[in-house]
């Protein structure tokens, strides 16, 4: 009796106490990547309105805060939502179509007639739903987007819930969605202005390459940029032949220093890629701050090259994990070997374990993502006042066991298909691997429609 | 009236023709790795007491067989198991103890240490059980085992229903199991004399590696092999530094001219890595027709180099891809990885995108494995009279969607996580993900008692 009536007044303090929180989500390790790389067991994420209240022990966040609803895995590590640094997302609908070709018979025999053929918004609407699904599901909560309709996809990615920083491709050839360069920067204007306030959009002028595009359309679309104080996206040094054809058109300039020379590197900057880098190149990528998309996966499948990644992060520029587009270059949206392979690819090219350790590609995968884009005090880590982003991945497949080191186990051993809760902007968008805010089974209607609709245009 | 009569007497008809089969599995999509590469859309295969009966279309197999049992996959594609020709399967237990080190502090401070206070029959009985659990829900029908105490591995796998070349090490220091070279030979020849006959088992011997074993014991170890007509299995060329060793203390000799010196390529032999084979040592393992485990994820990890693929491929040497061991070197049994790795680390090392396409890379995971192995009649392709080990991949997750070239999405964008079904010499040991020779849960606590006891040991 009075051990029960003690309880009941600690329930009624607690409760009186409890400060309101929308959503609280416990794991058996939280892996914070804050600044400490602080690892919490049994651990507890507070959220509301969108953004992080509180990190710490379950116990005290479960003290301190009363949670409309709750989603606990004793079993799970609970960590920072996972960023795609560079893709094409409605790509997902040419995936397979054309693998394992020279990079001109895949362009001109399978990718452009396709793309002709086939896209329109439509297209990249249900291309957008798969992608975002495919990347919701594997744990991905921000994804950088370059292609065509933007806006359609800016509207899907919304719908989803999913948080984006999305590129309106700007290139020097009729694209599907705007004939000329002049207005593709428009529309570009016009889909920054729309989207600039969005909570989970962020969009970005994206020219294509300096091979697509003129000297001008890339002034203008840095000027763009920088009247939106937004991100400039834009592939750079892919592959060697880029870097050799820049030398001959521009005076024996690399692409990076071509885009200094142009005033293109003035504000805030992605490059796609980044394999072919001089020491020169990595000076100017760190006096400009620009970010790297590193994206392992597609320049091992189309040959690239391999990019610098340890001379680039020990000059300390911010180099996050892209999948690049499904379509040939991966062929999938999966980060987790992104992370695998950008530590495995740095390890071989050295021939030396020690580099790129696992805490480090997750890093890459997370807060140096964010870093690369500019958003390290909104995404990236787990602490309070950022948005809300998070995911839990199941340790309960053999794959997760034993636990020994948990960074090793999330680069190493975990899977996509381990990620079991996907919260983002405070919502949960993936509860107990299933998708929240899409219909897989419609979307799968609709990707056959058009699987064959792709089919009859490459005969 | 008369349409149904007609219906009851094709139905007698065919139950009357129809043959005994213990098990018919169908799919949407069957790829067979016959020589023609057959692919069968709507297939079926029928077997009977552990070999395939026949493969063809369902509804032709259908009408032939009657099946005791049925899987029916209209969303999958049916496939030969996969074969990892590489690993130590009992290490699973050390995953992720010691990752992201050099060679020596890996071995000398976690490894060794972790395996002489640790590693006994229980350790590596427990060890079996979840690498097998792991393997077979991964796809993998065959593995290829080098480790301690081979014989309670074996009576482990037997136990679980799996198919396994298991190689009993020998090596010329105490180990867990034999104290002396001369012991552990003793002890091989025991274990092949038990499991000579075993339908699930082939039992080998596995010297270690040439620095780890006189010329004596390699001779006595090939004469093992030879006497009960088996594998000799040995990790070969796997890092320079045994290359450069072995040029220093026999006469300038590679390990594979030091291994045929000895007499040792005399009769059947698996070299696991062959990553510093050069010109020469390609002819001499041509010459010994020997088979190659490629393990692309451990040489990346490890940062040992990269093997020339290619050039053992072009000489028509049979190559099967392994994962290696878990405990630093990978860190998992993913058999979808590796293929996907070899295939890529190829192409960036060539920076080709055409080499090691999609087809070839799922032959090295399955018809590949088996020429290695010189199992080619047995396993390793759905044909009529070999064994009945086969798996469905669904393409229900949207990483499947959507399918265009069934060789694509099998390497490059299913996973291993979407293994729906394994048929292991005619039995289901796996049907719609769940493991059906395996207590996942039980498993799972053993494999927490000896964690916390490796984690003890290592403090
Ligand atoms: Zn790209
Ligand atoms: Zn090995």
């Amino acid at each position: 009796m009075r051990l029960s009536s003690i309880s009941l007044s600690l329930l009624f303090c607690s409760l009186l106490s409890a400060a309101p929180a929308d959503l609280i989500v416990s794991a058996g390790r939280v892996v914070t990547m804050d600044a400490q790389r602080t690892v919490i067991i049994n651990g507890a994420v507070a959220m509301a309105k969108g953004r992080i209240l509180a990190v710490g022990p379950k116990a005290e966040i479960d003290q301190k805060y009363q949670a409309a609803k709750r989603i606990d895995r004793p079993d799970a590590i609970l960590a920072p939502g996972l960023i795609n640094t560079h893709t094409h997302a409605p790509m997902s609908l040419l995936r397979g179509i054309a693998d394992d070709l020279t990079l001109q018979k895949w362009l001109e025999k399978f990718i452009f007639p396709a793309e002709a053929k086939n896209v329109n918004e439509q297209f990249v609407r249900v291309g957008t739903r798969l992608a975002v699904l495919e990347m919701m599901l594997g744990g991905t909560t921000t994804y950088v987007d370059m292609y065509y309709f933007e806006g359609a996809i800016a509207e899907e990615t919304k719908k989803a819930g999913m948080r984006a920083v999305l590129g309106q491709t700007i290139i020097g050839f009729p694209a599907p969605d705007y004939k000329t360069p002049e207005l593709a920067l428009a529309g570009t204007e016009k889909f920054i202005q729309r989207f600039q306030n969005d909570p989970l959009i962020m969009p970005t002028a994206a020219p294509h390459a300096i091979y697509t595009n003129s000297p001008e359309t890339l002034k203008a679309a840095r000027a763009l940029a920088d009247k939106y104080k937004t991100l400039f996206v834009i592939h750079v040094s892919e592959t060697q032949k880029e870097n050799s054809d820049c030398g001959r058109d521009h005076n024996n300039m690399t692409p990076t220093a071509y885009l200094e020379s142009l005033g293109a590197l003035s504000g805030r900057t992605l490059f796609a890629h980044a394999v072919w880098t001089r020491a020169n190149d990595i000076l100017t990528i760190k006096r400009h701050n620009v970010g790297i998309a590193h994206c392992p996966s597609s320049n091992m499948k189309l040959g690239s090259g391999t990019a610098n990644v340890m001379g680039l992060l020990r000059t300390g520029i911010p180099v996050g994990l892209g999948t690049d587009g499904p379509a040939g270059s991966n062929n999938d949206f999966d980060m987790f070997e992104e992370m695998d392979l950008a530590s495995k690819l740095a390890k071989v090219s050295a021939q030396d374990p020690t580099v790129l350790p696992a805490t480090q590609a997750f890093a890459m995968a997370t807060i140096g993502g964010a870093q690369a884009l500019g958003l390290e005090k909104e995404i990236g880590s787990l602490e309070a006042g950022k948005k809300a982003d998070l995911i839990t991945v199941s340790t309960s497949a053999p794959n997760g066991w034993p636990m020994h080191d948990v960074y090793s186990m999330l680069v190493y051993s975990l899977k996509a298909s381990d990620v079991q809760d996907v919260v983002i902007e405070g919502k949960a968008t993936v509860e107990n691997r299933k998708a929240l805010t899409l219909n897989p089974l419609e979307i799968r209607r609709e990707v056959k429609v058009l699987r064959d609709k792709v089919d009859a245009s490459l005969k």
